[in-house]
């Protein structure tokens, strides 16, 4: 068995571990609410995951020196509000909405997935986001990591090879010892071609109901599994 | 009061959380039983940790690339190996004994302490350990982190201010958001002169029966405590 030797999980967070997606929709509906803002936020929430990529490329090319996603979101937030016309909201109103990604939902198998796979194995985030957005929201969401790792420790955004390189040394393994979880093929081909395990588990409405993209596993992934809990049942009986 | 607007506590480790004296002993015990080695263990811990700083002071100097301490353990302990003319010691006994810094026993007070903290606080290490010998250390010992932070991901050795400084960014606070907690009198000058909170806890016996330095608080922290429960009852307090 190809994962006999994993020593480590590591994890995707933003759709794998956690529902941005309807956690940012009601974040706006709330700020709405309470600012009198009127919007589709859906369309707010999916504009604004628009921006994730296209924010860290400046960061990945170099053109831009390293910068937190708290950051980039706010930026992209900034940006949004304009093209929505949502105008005069304070300061701090928009860090607390900025900070909604601090604040995101886990998928209802992720903790106790998670909480399973830790009684083997040390779990740890390889993520964008910085380590305070990430750290915030394992304490509001019950996440049981052993370390924050990822983007921020690393400098390097995925799928860059030093987002994964530098998140294995950290934890003071070879590549072949930890195993990226995620449900994206893209990032986990990416972790592949560094050397790491990887096991996909299925996301198929992170996007919505209209969702097109990272439906199934189109790689020959270690582990392929339908919910955290099914990772674990299969991780756990080896 | 100074720690009002105190958001995280920092943790030294080696010494603050953890009696690295008395379970370096044990292991020595162990491994000189299990391979049949006869010596001072007392002596032998003391020696291993008095090549701690100066192990150190070549990174911090810029004499030698960054290393982590599990490197700068190993090597020390490979000297102190032939100072104590222990011999024909297999690699795997070796990696097995430096490991030992992965598995030292917390004080009685920690877990308690920090568990009772950790409802008010995140809290992470800022110890010059590194990563994996933090995480492993507290998966082992039951310490409740929220974070893995300290030396290596800030590619500094304490007292350098960016040890202070990088933990304070990857909280996504600034320095008088966060109060090192510590047992010793200059890692807190060191701290406090980058801005950070201190709060000093007693270990008079960290370097065993005889110990000379670090009896008391030299200094006016914010707080003085004489274990982490008695941190816990000060702070929760407020």
């Amino acid at each position: 068995m190809a994962a006999n030797d994993v020593q480590a999980l590591v994890f995707d967070v933003f759709g794998t571990v956690v529902d941005w997606r309807s956690s940012i929709i009601d974040e706006g509906r709330s700020f709405g609410e309470r600012l009198g803002v009127s919007t589709d936020w859906a369309r707010f929430a999916d504009s604004w995951r628009s921006r994730y990529q296209p924010s860290m490329e400046a960061v990945r090319s170099g053109k831009r020196a390293w910068t937190k996603l708290d950051e980039l979101h706010r930026e992209s937030l900034l940006a949004l509000l304009e093209e929505f016309e949502i105008h005069a909201i304070s300061e701090a109103d928009i860090d607390h909405f900025n900070r909604a990604w601090h604040r995101l939902r886990p998928w209802p198998d992720s903790v106790p997935g998670l909480t399973r796979l830790r009684t083997r194995f040390p779990l740890a985030p390889c993520s964008n986001g910085n380590v305070a957005l990430l750290m915030n929201m394992a304490r509001n969401a019950g996440l049981p990591w052993d370390a924050i790792l990822g983007a921020e420790p690393a400098r390097a955004y995925k799928p860059l090879p030093e987002a994964y390189l530098r998140t294995v040394d950290f934890l003071g393994l070879v590549p072949r010892q930890v195993m990226l979880v995620a449900a994206h093929n893209g990032d986990l081909m990416a972790a592949s071609e560094q050397g790491l395990r990887t096991a996909f588990v299925a996301r198929p409405t992170e996007y919505g109901p209209d969702q097109t993209q990272d439906l199934r596993a189109e790689h020959d992934f270690d582990y392929v599994a339908s919910s955290m809990e099914d990772l674990a049942d299969q991780l756990l009986s080896l």
